[in-house]
Formats: structure tokens, sequence, C-alpha cells
């Protein structure tokens, strides 16, 4: 087994509540806080410390604004973020690919 | 997106260093913990570290030995180690698959 496409997984992307987020934001222009914080059973803390490690890799882009004098956080994918995901998934599929055949 | 295959990923096993444990005992009877150090370029804490957390999950036997009067410790998968690598590659599946046809 060579461990290249293991090492070479991005830590950012790995951990499995970002890989939830970005797989979601992956699949539509955007997203609330709120709509991600309930799909993913998280507390508002939980998902606030992965939004801004994944805001500090440069993945994530957040935008806040008013809707009806109420305020909404939306989250969406920079291209960086988009790039990076479709890296990480490329050195997943050969992690998975190895590790089915070494079974 | 679904995240639930992504909620059902083993964590014991989604952590990389542990991921390429797993994946070279998969591919092999035993290793010792000097090739896996080697391979996987890690100090002696850090490996004797996720070992231990991959035994404690029942995951993985470690038998010490001496070979040449020096000790030989060795590592190998126990059958419930590689079946929970198996349900997780199996989830680990679908989260990419999902993933793919998202981006």
């Amino acid at each position: 087994m060579n461990p290249v496409h293991l090492l070479q997984l991005d830590r950012v992307i790995h951990e499995k509540v970002r890989l939830a987020i970005m797989s979601m934001l992956a699949a539509t222009p955007e997203l609330s806080f709120t709509e991600l914080r309930e799909t993913l059973q998280l507390t508002d803390g939980n998902l606030t410390s992965h939004i801004r490690t994944l805001q500090e890799a440069g993945y994530l882009a957040v935008t806040k604004a008013y809707q009806d004098s109420r305020p909404l956080t939306t989250c969406s994918l920079t291209s960086a973020g988009r790039k990076a995901f479709a890296d990480y998934l490329h050195h997943l599929e050969q992690v998975v690919h190895e590790a089915r055949s070494a079974l």
C-alpha cells in the first residue's frame, strides 16, 4: 500500500464535520448558517469553529446580511475551496481504490 | 447532499495516520512497529499513540517478541478491525460518490 495519496489528503477538509460542510456547499451556490447547523445537528459554537477554520484556509466565504430585520449569515465555497475539494476527492478516490483492492 | 454516510464514518479510522495504518495492515498479515514508523515517517511517540487508540477500539492486535535478542513489536488487524475497516470503506465510497456527483 502506497501511502502517498493518504499523506496528501488535506487535513482542513478531512475532518468529518468540515467534509460535510464542503460537500453540502459543493452541491449548491450557498447555504445559511441555520441550514448547515440543522442538517448537521451541530451547536452554534461547534459550527462557528469549523466555519472559521475553512474561512482561514480560504475555502469558504461568509456573508452577513439582514432578512426581515433579522441577521442572516450565508456560506459559500470560494473558487480556491472548490479546487481544494476537487483535489481532496481525487486523493480520496485513490485511497478508497487502493484500500478496496487490499481487502 | 445526504450527510448520513459522512456521519457514520468511524472517527477512530478516519484520522489520516490511523487510516494509513489500517490500510497497510489490511494488505498484509502483519507489520513490525519499525516498518510502520518508517513508511509513515512518524516519531515513536506518535505511532505508539495511534496504535494504542486502534488497540483500545479492538481493531489492532500487538505482539511483543524477541528476534536475535532484540525486541520486535508486530501489529495486525483483528477480525473486528477488518470488519470495521470494510464498513468504513463502504461509507467512504458513498461519500466520494455523492460528493463527485455534486461537484
